[in-house]
């Protein structure tokens, strides 16, 4: 497997016209969820992986289950608590830039992942271990199963990639910060926001931030600059990539889950360091072209024609 | 004010298609919740009714509000809960007559109705103190608060009705039993639909059943019996009123509702107890040919040209 | 020209969901109008047909006339009103068996037909001139063109086809049966439904009402009975012809044109009586399991196909 | 009561696609009407306001007069008019900037609102009248219904807003210029934008508008420039304010209503003049973002956070 | 792996409205093709299955790859063909029991099929192969590769079933009776339906119809009665069973595939005869309660609840 | 007739959602092909037109037929080709500026077109014969009309204009360059577009290109420049056309077949070249504003307001 990750997916509902829910009629069913989003979008481009959460023994639980399923990612981990139910969210797009976000997820069945739910073995023949800092957001639980997936990461030097994700509706930050930071420092690729790692680490030039986290053990960040593009450091390169200029942005959400596919594709497949950022660019762009987390990943081709490295695919 | 009630009220998804869920991609938005449903009925008919219950202070919430306070229905008592969230539940329809149910209410705002909640000034100025079982149902707090209100209505010689409305997928029936057996020994009219009685009491003859509740207190008996109609029985009357047949049936949640409503607005009006009755019956059948909850209340002219009491309204 | 006739067209509303209006969120736009409703059907049936109105100077009118003139209706007698709106309507499926019906008609362009929109050589060069009552209902100058036309027809020796069609809501009983009946004499088919005849002529038994019209000189009447089919009388000879049975009714309106279509069909054919009953059952049937005025109406061989005069198209 | 306004409401239908209407195949109904619209925004701003208007005994009127209530604005006033019908508007989206509009409210409820709808008291105990140019264009009696409440506005020394809403659809020039000026100049706050005040006296020059009516004994000019924001002037004071740059307009219909709204919700919170136009500046931007006349009007706290006065409200 | 069978998938098209096309304005995207809906519906009912076909390497075909592999179906066999496209269908309800169906499937990706694409293991690894009569009618390529399953299939000693689903559209009468009856003759369990069996062998007595698969070596009958039920025989046994009443059919499409699937589960289960066909049965109207050809097909359990076989589920 | 013209159009089915067709759940149906739209547009602008094909003896072919005649086309010379189908595409937008489109009209009706379906006496009677490269991309036997078609126009000196659309998905461009010059040195207005040109001439220099076609006989070249706008060279004049700006591009199929309508139209009018130019540019523009080929194509008033060239038309 090239890529194992685990956490919490949802069903999503986005409603099909702007403004406030109250005055909004209908809504159409997709699903979400940062690690789910990623291995899907790594799955398109090419790779194995595999990806697992607790559902809910319902039928948005067998919704998530069987979306996953149709997109390659293996999802022979996953488990379904029959005493638990599926989380669910509603996006609403009113005069924010990013979708306003109702969750209803609290108490699901996938905040009771816990330790019992790692497999060593699963694990253990990954190339890369990812993980989001939302996981140790939705329960003590789930933060144990994240240190131990960790910690059987490192014990047999699978490569951990690291997205902070800072939710703050989920926890306060200075929880967040202390535990974050401990997943970071254990991890070889940190993925973060400029704003998140802002509040994590309290600095605002990317350059310092890379640094921090290099210093501590780190061996590339990515550090992603919304329209700006990224700005990435490992030990002995730097790049920085311009971003893509988008007419009509649907959704972004997931984009950021897509800029670090297209990372770790780029690194799966040893490419430069500024390819790599270049495809995490393309991805996260592609993303917010169409509505839904999900739904507007690309297939390796269709990332390289929208990168210009290929004709038009005839269609 | 003739009628005060209060409990649970929900936003309500209802599918665009039949079957499992899972396959199902669009849902409309409506609101749903028996003590509201309740509460519009009886006004559409053109009485006085106020209606409280605890909302989240979010969109769902504010729609449910609005929505209620569209009707004409009093909603000064209405708490807007700070700290949690609006209930909500998903109908389907597969194989089963009813839809099936999937709720996200769990330590919804409404769970957390309580007896500070419950103004004596406002239910002792109502005619009518209308409770379901489904609030004592939510939690401990919401079966103190019926308690409460129960005693402030006797206390005030306020006529107390009572709809059992037994949900087992909220508390289980040894517990459902002792307290709604108790609220019902407490109520002026007691509305039972044939299962539910038959589970409460061990009673499927609803003679039995009525006098049961008769015996104990209770001035009127009023027993649905599905497509069969309605059984109605007082310290000195009985009758049977005969069902409506329905070609088309849309959606069966909200007609036990409209049947009380129905019967209330019969006796509210003092019409004869068959009367009371047979609108009851066709208040019921006219929820069901639309779908959701309230939305096929009638008016009064309405339910009156239903009943054949009046010629067509003219368009 | 097989028919010509004229009348008005209006843009149909139809709801997406059962219910009152007001709980109604969409609606899809279609046409009707009793005469154009006929002229389609008859061009669908074979037959070269003519229709003309007035139509106001906009998208409704010009979504009207070219939906018209899709069919292969001759539109070239149609005036556009400039200084008039085209007129329009809501359904409403509520507890009614036929759907309520709203109108937007009120000085619409239709309502200024006059005598001067008719077009003598248009009317003499056609087999049938078919007449509606809800035209002479919807103005006086309208009542005079229907007078002006069957005069021409008379004179010109073209046949005389009229529907009553009566509309209480748009003109009261004493208006409509002395206008209708003059109209009706005039006529050499008289096409009424059982209600709207005795209405007129205060008899409810359908060979009094043939009857009635044959000995004013009527040489066929043919009376719709709704679900039992229809019943026709010539001077020579009669005929009884069941209805057919629906599974599931969708939309009555357009059904008792499409009857009036298939009858027409027959006698322009030249088939036996009894035959033309059972075309013009089975159009009116078949009308019924479409929503809209005019999109259930068949091609012939799919009316050949439907009574079972024909194999199952192989499609 | 805040403020008392009255005028016509219509039910709104919104094609679900742009283009030609005859294109069109689905809509959407919502409401619309200048006064309602702002009554509606100032309640959600946290002011009591009254709204009345005639609306016809059908359920266009009950879906107006819910929707209204709905929000919290007093209807208390509102007359069902048993004659008439409740006017409809037809939105369509081609290529000009602003909707093409297509009215059906000839002769409508709403145009039979006279001086006897016209109670004293209740205008008398608002704070402030608004009445806006489109009352006194729809009929005559609607004309002398807005002198009579001017003048108990006036002698009861109720402040008197007046946006002139000039609609050439509805009257010539002659007319409404004679008849805006004369209300403008009773009221305390007139609102016109810049083309309407240029057709109205004659003068293109933000400044020259201004003094016109200030020097004609109005205390305060607020006119709307469209995207370049507003120009404010009272006898002592005068402020520019800059508009919003906003992404994607959906729909600009009632964007001058919430404009007129923020401004009076500022006056009624006595804050500063330019305060007032940069409230009135983001709601009518607001207002803009969602399709429908009052969907996007916000609640307080939303209009701080678009304004960028208090952070970004977790949901 | 349980079942083993091969055949061409569609993207089928559904019209949200009834009505001959031209008048349908919006349609929905589904998956459809015999034994696909075959292998779906066993894999919901617990069993492991293998499905696989030409796909065209289009969105239409990934659409169904993942469809399919969504299910739990092993679709490791599917071939992409580049040169090809993916079939289409349309459905359409108009006035005949069944959908019409409108093909755009000639020269499709599963055209192609051929015997390169049989993989021996595959096929000697299951149970049971699952072959239909409509992959020979596809084309010759697909014909030979049916016969070469068939002989590869006798060969191990797997089980063959066989479901004729005669398709004349697809080829004649004659053409396909020679090649089905050398098909069945080849067949362990055969399941026609009544009309066909008629077609095929020119009885119509489904008594006769058993006894002639039955004396060419065929193990099991199951005849296909309609809304009747059933008619089951092999050589020691046999049975009637009563059909479901049904409400309200949505589509008859993929009934008879779900029943196959019911009968094939029973069996893979060992049970009794008739208990076979009562699950058939089950599944065959389950299926019409949905719009869809796979969307109504249960889980066991809830085959079992529908049947009355336990209690219902709560959700 | 002003114009003839013939070629295949096809049911066009567009997505309700941007992104991987796999992904959209529903769809609109219309219409598309570029003589029809061509024809569509110029009908729209006043001209007599007249369009025939190929249809399919199937709904979507009615459905095409309708269409054209209901814009009053003349579809006399229509044929409807019993053994074959109707052709239809599919548009899916994701991260390109045009649509991508999957078609389904190998072996359509259309590509039946042939030498006995042209009419001598309908050519010859019109003042200009259109033909595009599409046409003789689609079969031997459409080539073969196309020239027979040529010919007659060339013997009757009827003008030939002709747009090259050279579609690359239906042959090679080394036989397209072959006939297309070959038809394009037959033809009188040459309306090619840049990138088209290029690939034809190998010229990407639009004087260059222009020269190219003047010197082998045409009289009049226009060369669509995208956003640019257009020029146009005839023997004695040249011009260039600036291009509109567009906020929102809804669809870009059809821009082009509006532009040759309004270069058509102008050329019609007697118009001066520039003043075509423009109202080429035009009707390009707002065709793209609208979803749909020919949906935007304004009346002749309507791009007249659209170019500022009459004040805006009151509704």
């Amino acid at each position: 497997m090239d890529i194992v990750t685990f956490g919490e997916s949802m069903v999503v509902f986005t409603p099909h016209t702007r403004g406030p829910l109250r005055h909004v009629h209908t809504f159409s069913k997709s699903i979400g969820g940062a690690e789910m989003n990623l291995a899907i979008a790594l799955a398109r481009l090419g790779h194995s992986t595999g990806w697992f959460s607790r559902l809910g023994d319902d039928e948005f639980g067998r919704f998530i289950l069987n979306s996953v399923r149709a997109e390659g990612v293996d999802v022979s981990r996953v488990i379904i608590d029959k005493e638990s139910y599926t989380g669910i969210l509603f996006k609403e797009w009113y005069y924010n830039f990013d979708p306003n976000v109702y969750y209803y997820r609290k108490g699901s069945a996938a905040s009771k992942i816990c330790v019992d739910d790692i497999d060593e073995n699963y694990i253990k023949n990954a190339k890369i271990l990812h993980i989001t800092g939302i996981t140790p957001a939705i329960s003590e639980s789930a933060t144990e199963a994240v240190f131990k997936a960790v910690e059987i990461a490192k014990r047999n030097k699978v490569m951990i990639s690291f997205d902070p994700n800072l939710r703050l509706k989920l926890w306060n930050i200075e929880k967040a910060r202390k535990i974050l930071l401990d997943v970071a420092e254990n991890a070889d690729i940190v993925l973060p926001g400029l704003n998140e790692a802002k509040l994590l680490i309290g600095q605002d030039d990317h350059h310092r931030i890379a640094d921090y986290f290099l210093s501590r053990g780190v061996n590339l960040v990515a550090i992603k600059l919304g329209k700006e593009g990224c700005y990435l450091k490992s030990k002995n390169e730097e790049a920085y990539v311009a971003g893509y200029k988008i007419e009509k942005i649907e959704d972004t959400v997931g984009a950021g889950d897509g800029f670090d596919a297209g990372l770790l594709a780029g690194i799966l497949r040893g490419l430069p360091l500024k390819e790599c950022g270049e495809i995490a660019n393309a991805i996260g762009a592609m993303a917010m072209l169409v509505k839904g987390d999900v739904e507007g990943y690309p297939y390796w081709e269709q990332v390289m024609e929208f990168m210009g490295k290929k004709d038009k695919i005839e269609r």
